[in-house]
C-alpha cells in the first residue's frame, strides 16, 4: 500500500482473522474524513481491533453485518441482488459520528437492504445462537453420522432432511474457524445451553416419557413454523430477487 | 373391520406406535396367501410386532422403508411421483417367502423406486445416524436458540442457514415421538457418539487450536460435499420429478 494513498470510504470484507492486521495497515492511510465499515459476523471482535488500531479514526468506524449469504465463498459466488430485501445490522459505538453512521446506512439502503441498529453484545449473542452454534452442530453431525454409519452408507442413504440440516457444513473451514474463535466465549456458552436442551430431550426419550417428548417437539415446531412463515413473507416482499 | 374381510395384499402406512395393534387386528382377517409390507422407519420395532402378532403369516411379511418424504404429514401432503428415483430398502427375515419378497419388490419398482435389501440391525443403525439423530438435534437447536436469543429475535434474525438446519423441526411431533421410542436404544447410543464429536470440536474452539478445528471442519465438509454431489446425480437421473 503506497504511503500517498488516502482512502475516503473503506468497506472491509475479509476473513475475521485478518481484520486487526488490516486496521493496522489502514490507519496511516485514511483521509481525515474517511468513513470505515465492515461486514464481519462477530462485532465485539472487530470493534476490539478497531479500538486498538484505528486511533482517532474510530469515531468514523461503523460496524456492520449483512445477514445474507450462501455456503459458497469467494468472488465466483457473488450474486447480483444478494442484499435486496435482506437485513443489515449496524452496531454503532457510543462515540460513533452520527454522520458516518448515516452514510453507511444510506450505502446499504442503496443495495435494497433493510438496515437496523443493535448493541454489540446483543448482536454477538443472537448470532452465536442463530448462526455460529448451527454451524458447529452441522459439522459435528456429519462427523458423528459418518463415524457410525460409514461414509459410503451416509452418502448413499442420507435423504433430503440430512442434506438440508448439514448444508452449512459445506461452508469454508478457514472462515468458520475465524468466526468460532472471534466469538469464542459466547459460542462455548451457547454450546453448553444446547447440551442442556439435548440432555433434556435425550432423557425424555430414554425414559419413554411421551408427553414430555411431544411438549418439547411441539414447542420447537411452533417456533420453527413461525420462522418459516416470516421467511415466506420476506421472500414475497422481494419477489423479483434471485434465490 | 368385518369378520368376513380377507386381505390379499396389505401395505401399512400408519404411525409406528399403532403398528402392533394393527398387526393384531389384521391377523385374523388375512388371506392364506396375503403378502404384507410396511413403510416404517424403524425395522426392528416393526419386525418385533410382526413376530408377536402375525403368526403363520410372518413368512409373507416383507418389512420395507422408502427413503423419501417431506416435513409435512397427512394425505394433503401427498405428491405424485414422490418415490420416483428414490431408494426403498427392504429388510427381509431369514424365513421370508422369496415370492412375497419378489412381489413387494415389484410393487415398489412400479412406482419408479430403486429397491435394495439390507439387514434389520444395519438399517436401524444407519437411520439412527442419518435421520433420527438429525431430528433430535433440529428440535433441540430450535429450543436452545429461542431460549438464548428470545423467540422474536430468532424469528427476526435467523438467516437461510438456520431455516435449513431446522426445517425437519417442523415435522409431526407425534410421529417422531413414535420413531424415537421405536429406535430408542440405537438413538440414545447415537446421541452419545454425537456428544463426543461435539465435545471434540468444542474443546478445539475453547483452546483456539486452529489446525484441529480446520481438520475437523475440512473432513466434515468433504463428506458433506460428496453427499451433495450424490444427490445432484440422483436429481439429474430423475430429471422430470417434482421436487
Amino acid at each position: 500500500m503506497s504511503g500517498a494513498l488516502h482512502l475516503r470510504r473503506s468497506k472491509l470484507a475479509v476473513p475475521l482473522g485478518a481484520v486487526a492486521e488490516i486496521f493496522q495497515g489502514l490507519a496511516g492511510h485514511l483521509d481525515e474524513h474517511a468513513v470505515i465499515t465492515d461486514v464481519g459476523s462477530v462485532k465485539g471482535f472487530v470493534v476490539h481491533a478497531a479500538r486498538r488500531y484505528l486511533g482517532h479514526h474510530l469515531s468514523r468506524f461503523v460496524p456492520g453485518h449483512p445477514i445474507a449469504g450462501t455456503e459458497h465463498s469467494g468472488v465466483e459466488s457473488s450474486c447480483a441482488g444478494l442484499f435486496h430485501g435482506q437485513r443489515v445490522i449496524l452496531t454503532p459505538l457510543a462515540d460513533t459520528d452520527p454522520r458516518a453512521l448515516e452514510r453507511v446506512r444510506l450505502l446499504w439502503r442503496q443495495t435494497g437492504a433493510v438496515v437496523e441498529d443493535m448493541g454489540i453484545d446483543r448482536h454477538d449473542q443472537v448470532f452465536a445462537a442463530t448462526s455460529h452454534l448451527p454451524h458447529v452442530l452441522a459439522y459435528a453431525l456429519v462427523r458423528a453420522a459418518a463415524r457410525v454409519s460409514g461414509r459410503s452408507a451416509l452418502v448413499r442413504y442420507a435423504a433430503g432432511g440430512f442434506a438440508d440440516i448439514t448444508r452449512i457444513a459445506s461452508s469454508n473451514p478457514g472462515m468458520w474457524r475465524d468466526i468460532f474463535f472471534a466469538n469464542r466465549a459466547r459460542l462455548i456458552e451457547m454450546i453448553e445451553r444446547f447440551r442442556e436442551d439435548l440432555a433434556l430431550l435425550r432423557d425424555a426419550i430414554e425414559t419413554e416419557d411421551g408427553p414430555a417428548v411431544v411438549a418439547f417437539l411441539d414447542a420447537a415446531k411452533n417456533t420453527r413454523d413461525a420462522l418459516a412463515a416470516e421467511q415466506r413473507i420476506g421472500a414475497d416482499l422481494v419477489g423479483d430477487k434471485k434465490r
